[in-house]
């Protein structure tokens, strides 16, 4: 596989073309940003680790049937994925109280939702990704409401299939983010990455977070969180 | 009909108690806020106005079906209306981009919005009343799924209802804010006001505003813009 022109560039990973056309290379880079870019840094390391955490993670979730961009792992820092066309909408499930939720309702963090809940935000750095509800997105076209009823269902199931892996190596997760796509037959599957970078996961004892907070709010190492998250995914409970 | 003690005092509105337990006195304040309340003045003869006005309304989305709180004005600025438990849930419907739609989305003011939106916010001064999603309505258990469903479906029918009477007087129903309410024997009804202050409303010609945005952004005078869609109320496109 020959890693060709770059096609795009994001905050947190490089896309490469390969030679096939449905096909590019995904680079994880050691870059962080926060807060809509107004934080930033670069983390040794950082690339390498999230690289194998979302590799890890589209593999179970491929195993439980859901669709995903993930093809196979290439090197360090470097995955294949299906070349898909990105719906400009982050889907964001959530468990737990934090972060956004958390100051938008009133609510503490920690407190355990009595059910999931579901948001949209438009995927635009410009407006600071706001949230939005159905509505908006009809009205902006950004993805049809078959599919958009397809995208939560998905990322129900994802959230089920997450919540059970990591709580066998004793983590909590207590929200992520997810983006989708159309690979090139117009398939809808799951893009983008799921890493410390897009969940929080906290330690199911002590609550320790392990996730890119870490760096938001300046509590620790980076390198050492995201390698404890991997350390207990390759390892399973028993090591972790 | 007596007017009792104080039970209620608003922004815009204070309520008050009558021998009857269903019914309440609304009188209609002077004050002016916007922006949660960071910009605060009194304009003389503005109560008295949205008073009129909201009767009008209320009374032709009566006519039209619409279950709603008002029962008839009294005075000058006050007016009866059915003794309501309001739901935290301001509903917000839009024809046309303009104030906080404008501004998440990145539309132009004025962009004709080729479908209606509906929005729900939060009724909470502390939070600054954040718009909230279905999921977010059902966390914080606001109100449930079938009613909130009533509600839109409600919205939906005031949005025709108000758009089609505002055109006979010569003015664009750009958005306006919605609150729902029951009544002592559980029905659901729309209730507060509907008014200056919760619509936007421009000249059909000019554009010229005629709501609280002439207070928002300091463009003219209120009295003046709210006496003019008073006056066309009345007397409907002939004497526009």
């Amino acid at each position: 596989m020959q890693k060709g022109q770059l096609v795009y560039e994001g905050k947190a990973k490089r896309l490469y073309e390969t030679e096939y056309p449905d096909v590019l290379v995904v680079e994880y880079k050691n870059a962080l940003t926060a807060f809509n870019g107004q934080k930033k840094a670069e983390e040794q390391g950082k690339g390498a680790l999230n690289n194998k955490i979302s590799s890890i993670l589209f593999e179970t979730l491929h195993q439980a049937g859901v669709a995903n961009h993930w093809v196979k792992q290439i090197s360090e820092d470097e995955q294949l994925v299906k070349h898909t066309k990105i719906i400009p909408i982050e889907v964001v499930v959530r468990n737990v109280a934090a972060g956004s939720l958390a100051k938008r309702l009133g609510l503490t963090e920690g407190h355990q939702l009595g059910q999931t809940v579901v948001e949209y935000y438009y995927k635009d750095d410009e407006l600071g990704d706001p949230l939005i509800n159905e509505d908006h997105i009809k009205l902006l076209n950004l993805v049809d409401s078959d599919d958009l009823a397809r995208m939560k269902d998905m990322a129900l199931v994802v959230n089920d299939c997450l919540l059970d892996c990591f709580k066998q190596c004793d983590l909590k997760l207590i929200d992520f983010k997810l983006e989708f796509g159309y690979d090139r037959s117009g398939e809808l599957m799951l893009s983008d990455e799921i890493s410390p970078d897009t969940c929080r996961l906290w330690d199911i004892e002590t609550n320790e977070k392990l996730d890119k907070d870490v760096f938001r709010k300046g509590i620790g190492s980076v390198e050492k969180s995201y390698s404890t998250v991997l350390e207990r995914l390759k390892g399973g409970v028993s090591n972790g």
